[in-house]
């Protein structure tokens, strides 16, 4: 197992492949099944803010941003393994979705504007 | 903006930090909305796989992987933006649970065995 | 089709029932399948919210409070639907939990108390 | 408390209501934060399926029903509870979304066709 910090998302998609082969788990790991792990994952994560208010969410105890950590890499872990499996590039991908954000939503027209925000979900 | 190939994951946090700077979106970026939204996020990529079996969801039609590959932009876009504002490294947080998971599910034990993934989720 | 206001769970149960058999759905309603739907409208119902403050959520315009009650029957559609696939009695079942929470949580122990929302999430 | 099995949803509604003025927990149940419990819930159930196969998923395992049978109440009680925060009557709008999916997807076009659920998610 390497011990060195990963230095990219492809060596941590490289140890998600070896452990998932070490233990036979491939079988398990379908798209479908491994969306379906996403999605638990981010939810688990939620569950951490959901009866904070948004002020108390910016200031987390130690202990609490202990346990958020831990899901954040749950997600990235499924992300990267799912992602894996459909041969996407995630970096890549999500580079391209930033440049198609930025033409939906141009800077000069919706800054100070909070309309996008209250009609509908950004992203 | 940059049009280089981002090469890391701090250069999708930048971009993603840059891009709500000049929309003036920061406001809405509490870590509970951030959270809230890649719950979201990570729904929309879990409902192109809802009614799929597991081998049709191995061999996704070219349309359909270009619409995943979409959801799964946003859902790293989300979880690097959340990390960003809690102050994790996601990439470091990743390789240590990969760390605490080979301890839990030491590869000897339970390779061969699909006790894990029939009595409890995986993770 | 009975036109005649559902007065039960059990109306709404039996109307889905015929709702799948017409159209020869049942073989796509498996439990997981179900559950996986399930999660999928619970977010699209959240993601309404996702950008309000908690007192706006409290004062939804009129056209929003249409699209979110449409999604409050969707998550109540899957959930009798596959409540019926199990066997299960929906409203027995959350009878019996609201006894197990009063339980853990009696109310001159907690009231007043906010830790058991700031610590842990209740239900 | 009523200890008599509930007939209907509009006591579950009341013995809900009590729960929570007992506790003095209205303060923490906005609409946004009862949507958010909802779909953290939902995803507790999913959970249960996430690496089982649909077969599997068709025949739980007594003890495993148990725990979703939990999981199908809690979502039940915070759907109850947000649809009366929101002056919603859960059954009407159920009804009428059948009503509304009856006419999206008539019996006779659909019937025997997959197309809906290989294209897109049914609902």
């Amino acid at each position: 197992m390497n011990a060195q910090k990963y230095e990219s998302l492809e060596q941590l998609r490289d140890a998600l492949r070896a452990f998932a082969a070490d233990r036979d788990w491939d079988q398990f790991h379908s798209p479908k099944n491994l969306a379906i792990a996403l999605a638990v994952e981010a939810s688990e994560l939620l569950e951490h803010f959901q009866w904070l208010t948004e002020d108390a969410s910016r200031q987390l105890p130690a202990e609490k941003l202990k346990e958020v950590r831990e899901e954040l890499a749950d997600v990235l872990n499924y992300l990267v393994r799912l992602s894996d499996k459909l041969g996407i590039d995630l970096l890549a991908a999500a580079q391209q979705k930033i440049e198609i954000n930025a033409k939906k939503y141009p800077a000069d027209k919706v800054r100070g504007s909070s309309r996008k925000y209250t009609e509908r979900p950004s992203e």
